[in-house]
């Protein structure tokens, strides 16, 4: 067997991994991230969002070819015309997609291999926050239920140990349990 | 002119807008939304959310005619091959469209015609949180930095309000801000 399929499991380089977590343990300065998001308004509901560029270990990172560009919406109900997930729909994929990616390393560099992974996301909101007609309601999901289904060679215990893991090491998981403080400068033309 | 046309502002028909407030104020039973997304793990970072069905005003909503198909991904510096934005950088579109959206309907309902909204999202993380690397960082964004540049038929003072507004009224602001309880159930195959 090739070095190389020894250190790839669930399509993570554990080597690297490995070797990303000695780099930061030798120099937590490489630690410092900044992620970014450019949004232009186009229609009613319909809004645009380019990213591309983010710093990384003490630099700009340049890796990506290409920008990717996401477009926003809402459906007829909430007056748009489908241009694509509204807000809080991509608040919902965002959390799923952190969860997925934390559940599928930490299996990785634990061992396990996976052979499916799945969830459904469920977020309760009374819009009547969001609409202004109450403030005693409040304006974002009540509550989100993440159901996942998980399946790997490893016993069920040690795949719910994973998804536990996940949990308590997902940035999105942080964000959408925790909070953050957020600051909205304008400027205007 | 026509009805319609004086009743579209900003691409939102806020007769359409005041019947759909008229209608919850009447039966608050109708603010009652599930949003939902559901996600497929497909190799290393690289996942998939797919969105479709929700639950709206006391009714399952069918009027989407497709799916909607989102894939996330990470860069290499975070063992991925670029498939998509990463579930941080998806947060940020969230936050980005949620508040430009609340805005341009804010807008619209105060009388305000808009030429341009953009905004630029910037959110910080030690990675060394959600790495595992250390317990006292935090996984998610310590901060994140919004700004918008608003250009409209309305005075700096409005144009102004109308962002203001927009932050005390959009669903995934809050929810970014002030959290929300997740519950995650897993089964395994």
């Amino acid at each position: 067997m090739s070095t190389t399929a020894d250190t790839i499991r669930n399509g993570v380089d554990t080597a690297q991994l490995y070797g990303t977590l000695d780099a930061i343990k030798a120099d937590p300065t490489l630690a410092t991230f900044q992620f970014r998001a450019r949004n232009r308004w186009i229609e009613g509901a319909h809004n645009r969002t380019t990213i591309r560029d983010f710093y990384a270990a003490n630099q700009e990172d340049t890796s990506r070819a290409e920008e990717f560009v996401v477009d926003a919406g809402e459906p007829a109900i909430l007056l748009g015309t489908d241009t694509g997930p509204n807000p809080a729909e991509y608040l919902l994929h965002a959390l799923a997609a952190c969860l997925t990616t934390s559940l599928v390393y930490v299996a990785a560099a634990r061992g396990v291999h996976l052979t499916e992974v799945e969830s459904t996301l469920e977020g309760d909101m009374d819009v009547q926050g969001a609409l202004g007609l109450s403030d005693e309601v409040r304006n974002g999901f009540e509550r989100i239920r993440v159901s996942f289904r998980v399946a790997g060679d490893a016993p069920e215990e040690k795949l719910r140990e994973v998804v536990a893991r996940a949990q308590q090491r997902s940035a999105v998981f942080d964000i959408v349990t925790n909070g953050v403080p957020v600051t909205v400068d304008v400027a205007t033309a």
